[in-house]
């Protein structure tokens, strides 16, 4: 596919067909993005796969009870502009997707997140090139239950980065806005 | 540009050839970032472009100098593997490319790290599919001279995320080894 047309036409998806994406075209698209540049090429991303629609919606419930105490502890957090949804027991936060992906990695590196941000653009296109439609759930990523932890196969010293969700597209929306780019200078 | 070729080819460029980068293109890649997902669509990065080759040297040897301060208080930095490049007055950190574009956004913002990584993937791509190469120089953000920061134009409520270096290859390195990714498991 041409990457102007992936560039221009990626869209958040939460809304799919009731069908099922093979294993082995999630293994491609995670092979894709090994290829992805890391803080001295140090690809700390692992992955946890899920495709149970009832198993994600555990995990669904489970990060909102989370989201919410977390409120209770501090009602300035980022999430409180989300509390209406956490608190509707109807609402799956990965939006009952065929498919979740964890990107996970080790607790103490600092370069986490960045590199993980990195790894997660390639999943997105490579999906996109295959006709698939992704969406990072940030909300999902606050699972904290051991059991849990431990039946996902989430590791003691990893934490979860992006909880992204995968299936074929049932719609696709507009594109979101975006403001033009805040260029502060150019120094010549 | 194919997709795929993109994906395939993108590399970490550090060796450029003596032609700069015309600030239209320059410009019309950092719009194509505005493309990229971050979290509840904030947008929060914003560009510096440093386009003087002795500026940047003067960035470079700022960078260094606090690297090599912090690395004296606290020797276990995970910079410590990069202490004889930071040592050397020879070493330019930003490999005398012609260009340097600055990401930078909001101090407190919990997302900023994500949020960039996603951006930046953007910009590489789109980078790659006008020909030109892109590195992200971790070491050269730790500029932190309050005259040098002002100069520059960093607000005082953004610190600098990534430094990534732009430019027409002169050479092209072979690709950097990967290892296969980790699926620690897969929920059925």
């Amino acid at each position: 596919m041409d990457f102007e047309t992936i560039l221009k036409n990626r869209r958040a998806i939460r809304d799919f067909q009731n069908k099922e994406v093979p294993l082995s075209i999630l293994k491609e698209i995670i092979q894709d993005t090994c290829l992805a540049p890391t803080a001295s090429n140090g690809q700390p991303c692992k992955f946890i796969i899920i495709q149970d629609r009832n198993y994600l919606k555990k995990l669904s419930d489970e990060s909102k009870k989370n989201l919410l105490d977390d409120l209770i502890r501090n009602p300035n957090l980022p999430s409180k502009q989300y509390e209406a949804r956490l608190r509707d027991g109807q609402i799956n936060l990965f939006y009952n997707a065929p498919c979740l992906v964890l990107f996970i990695g080790p607790k103490g590196l600092y370069s986490l997140d960045v590199d993980c941000g990195l790894t997660v653009a390639y999943f997105m296109f490579s999906a996109t090139s295959r006709g698939l439609g992704t969406c990072w759930i940030g909300l999902g990523a606050h699972i904290r239950d051991k059991e849990i932890l431990a039946e996902i196969g989430v590791p003691s010293d990893c934490r979860i980065i992006a909880p992204i969700i995968v299936g074929y597209p049932a719609s696709i929306p507009a594109a979101s806005e975006r403001h033009s780019p805040d260029i502060l200078k150019v120094v010549k």
